[in-house]
């Protein structure tokens, strides 16, 4: 596993998404999206690779132990609930090889919630997880996510989910920001290819330059995404590509 | 790679989904829902995994050379079109050590579509494959998927994607539909937790039994989820757990 200080110039992240619900088609995944841009803006850290996986505990136990070991963190959605197809808590102690018991604060906090006569032994299995885990309060409904080593468990619900992610800010080393400026043209991918392919081996590794089409209100058009740390970078790379943009007679999609 | 006939009595298949927009968050990914839910109800065939990785050679080719040795099928998604960051014809090319050349079929479709004269580079850059692929039709825009031994290469387009899948039915062998049936509650989880458990133990292997909660309008529920390749199994299932709720005074949710 990467130590955290190591990973101080680079940092970036892993999501593992953790449910056979993904998996079959029958939810809609909708926290990739929120974490990753969350992530980015507020510290710095870019999403490098996602993974949906079953509910089942030997891919978990894989999945995190290849995973922690490639990225600076690690951030697992779903499975950490009440009943019995939430092994995430006791599949994650597993590979660490970690007591998987009540954590105390969790537990008063969750006993606290209920109240101590509705607080039955589903709700008190919220309370268990890695032995040293921090946890990670949740405003939403109570049941905290948690830290352990340079992995970080958040619920499946999105909303919970975004309710939470202010809360694990104080966990993490930030990053560079990276900055994006989209333009979107009235044309097809094709008609401005070759000048990309100029304009991003000009710009390589310093300037990310991508290209996707769209379709709106029955007119196609391309969006084009300058992404880099760097504003300055941007910037020039914007003006350049407006200069082309403007000797080939694209119009600006408004 | 596990040989197809190998796979038979059990197909299964991964997507890849190849783009950095997806892992930056700026486009909500909606081809993996999609994708799994008409391999189901179409094939017979389930997604066991799915990752998500960047617009970069070296990933591109040691994800398809690890998951097209685990799964049946490897549905990628992504990285074919005509701009500098489409490399994903290229670096499977790389992967399996196969030339990267024009396929001549879908050079014809192509130059018919365009028509000699609008026929750029750009647009012919979407005739090159691996040597050997098989063509997938694209009914939307013409620029074909293709299939090299047992990768299926598509587009991230939602809308395009989709009209292609019925295309590939073709190539594939299949396996047997997952049903399952869902009963949403007027509960809480924590409340059903305990008698998920025993019945998921009794039903090990043969029904995957899921819990997921819900809110509408400003109302909590759960809804579980029996899945089985057996109609039989799920009915009789179903059938024990409706007793249960019955029995535990829990109102259906309608």
């Amino acid at each position: 596993m990467l130590t955290i200080k190591k990973a101080k110039k680079k940092i970036n992240a892993a999501i593992l998404i953790i449910g056979n619900e993904i998996l079959s088609g029958r939810t809609q995944d909708l926290n990739v999206s929120f974490i990753s841009n969350w992530l980015n803006v507020n510290c710095g850290i870019s999403i490098l690779e996602v993974r949906i996986i079953p509910d089942i505990e030997k891919k978990i136990v894989s999945n995190i132990l290849e995973l922690s070991k490639k990225f600076s963190y690690v951030f697992t959605t779903g499975g950490i609930g009440p009943t019995h197809d939430d092994i995430t808590a006791l599949s994650i102690s597993k590979a660490f090889k970690l007591k998987y018991d009540f954590n105390n604060k969790a537990y008063s906090i969750l006993e606290n919630y209920y109240g101590e006569k509705n607080f039955n032994d589903a709700r008190k299995k919220m309370a268990k997880m890695p032995n040293g885990s921090k946890l990670i309060y949740n405003p939403s409904s109570a049941a905290p996510g948690f830290m352990i080593k340079n992995i970080l468990c958040l619920p499946g619900v999105p909303s919970i989910l975004k309710s939470m992610m202010p809360n694990l800010k104080r966990f993490l080393i930030k990053g560079k920001i990276v900055k994006s400026k989209t333009i979107s043209l009235q044309t097809v991918e094709s008609k401005i290819a070759n000048n990309l392919t100029k304009l991003q081996k000009k710009y390589f590794k310093n300037i990310d330059i991508g290209s996707y089409p769209f379709f709106r209100l029955g007119k196609v058009g391309v969006s084009v995404v300058l992404r880099s740390t760097s504003d300055k970078l941007i910037k020039k790379c914007e003006i350049e590509f407006l200069k082309i943009v403007k000797k080939s007679k694209i119009k600006i999609h408004c």
